[in-house]
């Protein structure tokens, strides 16, 4: 369940207005005309100590003579003042309070100490805020917010539950929304986060008995882990969760933090939390509105299969090119289907055995259209229905809207619009009626890909830490190749066959012993790159292997300016695919990284990450699915007669790393292992080279601020 | 200058409407009741049997009795009928007919049958369609169409000339300006094309005065070389040329062919016609009014710095965000501007030393707005400006679009508005006033890199079909490797050293010509995968190529059951980097193809294309820009401290190989250098391995429809 304080935040009896105006055309004066204006049914406690009355309701001159104890206060008085106004309402028991007023973190240090400041006078009083433009309970009429997008009369109700980090961009969706018909059941602005953030709501819609899907606006994730857990629940408990995430690029995540005074992680890791957990990313703002519209409706997509329904061929085809685009089929119907649909025909011209299945003017029938409709929902050929509503259904759209709505009760499939003309009423009337509807062939796209994601969400494959490894031996600092390779194959990474050698008659007797052509290499953590300095080379036989150490002693030493005193002897391995298995550190938490090694792939950035789950390493599964995900996978999987690589090794090899990452938590500060050799199938994986560096305890919070938040802007 | 014949079309004087209705509530109702409510000062002549009257013009019960020569006849009557119309007008002397009725080519062969009848029966006078909804001449007024989206009332004229294959998309588009407060200047529907095409009308608005931008719906290109004419005409009278191609998908591509009877060319080669023409392609159906809206203005982007002005922080990062993921910069304003900004502020709390620069609810003082714009406008850190315009703003829209206004006479850096709460009507009251606005992000962003693209045009490189080479000794067929390469070399593209050979003997005299290791290879077109077959051998010393070459013969005719009889010894080159050099045909025209080497780079399609001109080969720079759009482009260039390698000559064999395509023409059916090899700077390439398929003679049409037909829809 939802904490008492944020249930009686969303649904308070009586509210406390401070610093409220006479003129509702300011600010200060919206919050009292809203709740009015919107049918709160509660009691309305304006205060202000220069006014008696504000409409018919008393003004009290300050918290301590309002008669009843608030459950929500709202202040509007500047930053100034806003202090002593939260103290007052904690003093008196009030649940929470809502603080407008801004210079606070988003303002810099001084405004990050005046937020502690507020914190602390909120004492036990939960806060939402400052900076925030309020929320607003559309379930329960009740409106707390300053948003002037309030100043319009309806506010459909519906199902959508929306938090966004950005007060402006909460009054975007409310208009929005408004306009296209779309229902919200609630909308919290939550901004700079004080005390409560984007999580504690999220928990909350999870038990809202009138939301039924989340829509969320972020700019950060504060809280990673509170975040996973209240998403986790909402979609347990059936309700699908949608992101939008500010900051994919660099002068976006700037402005973020200058609006928000909070670092951001870096996108591609918020890319796969959002992926691991199941929530669907809004691609675009619009989509954040598309994609909710539709999960709404609750309908259920069990393919990519679309029937596409038409009277105007063009917006047919440019719906189909986009359903395409995003990986949707629209194959033409089965023979069953054509005959449903010539049946029905009367008119001539419709095209019936064709997708789009274009039934021209026929279209504008009533009685044609709903038999035409329901053949595509019977028909087993279709998952999905997309009706194209051109200018000639504008003259009647009640007629066609209720032909369509009627239909809606015979199967569970998703029936959506396109809007070509500008028709914004008939499209807000289509999705009022049960039909979402989108004026962009990309927002049909997005919402039926939405559809498929969460009728395919399951939870998440079991992962857990694995058998403990011991690693009290363990010292502090950067390791070396060998010690690297070495606690990798504690974990159960299999490293290549070497030997640690320091003279050429070591070295022979190493080469012989690995039965052939060898690669020698030094060995030390002062040799950054080893290939620069001349310290590698890759086919040496044992009877060379002497002089060639003596040689290579020399060469590096005249290159990095130190005589290299180890080596590494190595098996030579031949015929195996190169990748590189890593871990990535973030203020989202730790990730393992696989990427196709060589520099073509390394240049085309051909990787895929995976954030550690809390309860330990990866599930075998997510492992095949990373590496499943790359796009040079089919390399791996006998691309072109090649022999097939041991993926399930390779798979093993992941979960090991992923287990060793999450017993070692916040002491493994590096970890990479590049490359690893991936052999023939049965073949199995080698380490091949790596490199560690290890705290010795766990770090000071400082510490890992430093080494992350650098990471968190490239 | 455009065809008379197109002139006339376009701005008639008189026009006969073949089967008008007196119920303008119907389709056939339409055009009359269109020309006189959007105010046709000309002759209109209903021609309808049974009727008398149409309000109050005389109604005349066939074309022959119309009392003038009608400009352009619109034929309302059914396909049965329509060819009689057509040759009475004709008959007539009448300028153009506009034949709306469908099931022509669109309908399968009986239809192109029909179709060919109807252009017969217009004998020289022009035709527009059929199945086309018409065309609108919103700089007179002139409206010769029944599309319901002329409905309105309000048709904006502008600067926008749109020509769209689709007559559905034209109602659309139309509508969707209208709305948007985006003036247009004329629209055509050619759909069918029977005669006259995209292509005409392209270089009709490139004549035409009203017409500062092109928008174009396309579907098909019928002509690429009517079109690149009719494109570099427009583009040479500073008219930008923007288009939105359907049928990226091969789901649209099908939708595509049942619309309009016409397959299409592949995608990538419409990018690369648009790209080389400098088309600017819209991305999806919004961008084709979002681009030619910014473009109408005929303001200048001279880079890539964009000063955001808002007064909403959370909207600013959002517009933000996008424009850096779309390659812009939003860097803070210099310390000049910062002085000329908070020598304007009097409120406080603005931002104004950082990008967004946030004025807050200062925004609403015109003065203060004014003043910062102009700071702006005249800071020499930006290039252009983006106002974001906020739910506070909402109140007083006529009062900020003003002070906008008032600024844009300044300077000519474009000024663009994202609007984020619904407000289409203070959108569209902003576009009036000369600040493209876009209620999504994605909007402005598209917008300004159709500016940039714009501003930086200039006439494509020059190119030429090179000295003419002597290939009258060409035998049709496949060519071996061997003869390939000889070929590739006659026009510039040196090969690795290399002889045919046939017997032991004889490969080991090669092998030490060419002074030490060599590759051993099987020759001839009757093994078209040698590797798989065991024909070569990469590594071989001139002392075992005899034996190897015996082994090697036994190998291939145990696996591909035939024995090889000639062999080819080449020169082992060591330290290059592998490159495809390609020619690439389809229904637009023969493109060459540059593609990164190895199997990574090929699963990640890293590969340029570029159409060969009519004028003959590649220019080089356009060569040198092929390299650098690939993704790999680094390995070319130096990449962490490799030799770079000698791009100057990988130009030239681009040039070359393009001269080769040029000067063969339809002769080259295929031709291919897999890999050529580039080495390091100043040491040139080689083609290694090769192939081409030629023609006896200019093949015949079929073979060539049937060759291209092929590749359309892959």
């Amino acid at each position: 369940m939802a904490s008492p304080g944020v249930s009686r935040l969303l649904e308070p009896r009586s509210v406390a207005v401070v610093g409220a105006s006479g003129d509702a055309a300011k600010t200060a004066g919206r919050p009292v005309a809203y709740l009015r204006k919107h049918g709160f049914a509660g009691e309305i406690y304006p205060v202000n100590p220069k006014l008696d009355r504000i409409g018919e309701l008393p003004c009290f001159p300050d918290v301590a003579s309002v008669p009843g104890v608030p459950d929500v206060g709202i202040v509007l008085l500047g930053i100034e003042r806003a202090h002593h106004a939260v103290r007052e309402l904690a003093a008196r028991g009030c649940g929470a309070a809502i603080v407008l007023a801004s210079g606070y973190a988003e303002a810099g240090p001084q405004g990050e100490q005046r937020q502690a400041q507020l914190l602390e006078a909120a004492g036990s009083m939960r806060l939402l805020g400052p900076n925030t433009i309020g929320l607003v309970n559309l379930s329960a009429n009740i409106v707390l917010s300053a948003s002037g997008a309030l100043e319009t009369d309806h506010l459909p109700a519906g199902a959508i539950g929306v938090v966004s980090q950005s007060g402006g961009i909460l009054g975007s969706l409310l208009s929005r929304a408004a306009a296209r018909g779309i229902g919200l059941s609630k909308l919290v602005s939550t901004s700079n986060e004080a005390d409560l953030e984007l999580s504690d709501f999220v928990d909350a819609l999870a038990d809202d008995e009138a939301t039924r899907v989340i829509a969320l606006y972020i700019e950060t994730i504060r809280h990673p882990a509170k975040f996973r857990d209240a998403a986790l629940k909402a979609l347990r408990a059936g309700k699908p969760v949608v992101a939008f995430k500010v900051g994919r690029s660099e002068a976006g995540a700037r402005a973020t933090v200058s609006h928000t005074g909070a670092l951001a992680g870096t996108d591609r890791m918020y890319d796969a939390l959002f992926r691991q957990l199941g929530v669907i990313r809004a691609q675009s703002f619009a989509e954040l509105l598309d994609i909710p519209a539709a999960l709404a409706t609750g309908r259920v997509l069990r393919g990519r299969r679309v029937a596409i329904l038409t009277s105007t061929g063009g917006a047919g085809a440019l719906l189909s090119d986009s359903l395409g685009v995003g990986g949707f089929e629209t194959p033409p119907p089965d023979a069953a289907t054509v005959s449903s649909l010539c049946a029905l025909e009367t008119v001539g011209h419709a095209a019936l055995d064709a997708n789009p299945i274009d039934v021209t003017l026929a279209g504008l029938q009533p009685d044609f259209l709903r038999g035409v409709i329901r053949a595509l929902l019977a028909s087993a050929r279709y998952d999905a229905l997309a009706i194209v509503v051109g200018s000639s259904s504008l003259a009647r759209p009640e007629l066609m809207a209720g032909a369509i709505q009627d239909c809606l009760a015979l199967s569970d499939k998703p029936v959506i619009a396109y809007v070509s003309p500008h028709a914004p009423d008939v499209a807000a009337l289509l999705t009022r009626r049960g039909v979402p509807a989108f004026s962009a062939v990309e927002g049909c796209t997005a919402a039926l890909a939405g559809l498929l994601r969460a009728s395919q969400w399951r939870p998440g494959p079991v992962s857990d830490a694995g058998a403990p490894v011991l690693v009290d031996d363990l010292l502090a600092g950067m390791l070396d190749e060998v010690q690297s390779k070495h606690l990798f194959a504690r974990f159960g990474v299999p490293a290549a066959r070497e030997t640690e050698v320091r003279t050429p008659r070591d070295a022979e007797r190493a080469a012989r012993e690995l039965g052939g052509h060898v690669v020698l290499k030094i060995l030390g953590t002062e040799f950054a790159h080893k290939s620069d300095v001349g310290g590698v080379a890759v086919d040496v036989a044992p009877e060379e292997i002497g002089l060639r150490l003596r040689a290579m002693a020399d060469e590096v030493q005249a290159r990095a300016g130190v005589r290299p005193s180890r080596f590494v002897v190595q098996e030579r391995i031949r015929g195996g695919i190169e990748l590189i298995l890593g871990l990535r550190r973030d203020r989202l938490g730790a990730a393992v990284m696989l990427g196709m090694g060589g520099v073509a792939a390394e240049l085309l950035d051909d990787t895929a990450l995976r954030l550690l789950p809390p309860a330990g390493g990866l599930g075998r599964e997510d492992a095949v699915a990373m590496a499943r995900e790359l796009k040079t996978w089919p390399l791996l999987d006998g691309f072109r007669g090649r022999p097939a690589a041991d993926v399930e090794a390779l798979a093993d090899a992941i979960v090991a790393f992923s287990r060793m990452a999450a017993q070692l938590g916040d002491r493994l500060l590096e970890a990479e292992i590049n490359p690893v050799l991936v052999l023939p199938r049965g073949q199995g994986v080698r380490a091949v080279d790596g490199l560690v560096v290890l705290a010795d305890a766990p770090p000071a919070a400082q510490a890992v601020a430093d080494e992350t938040g650098g990471l968190a802007c490239t």
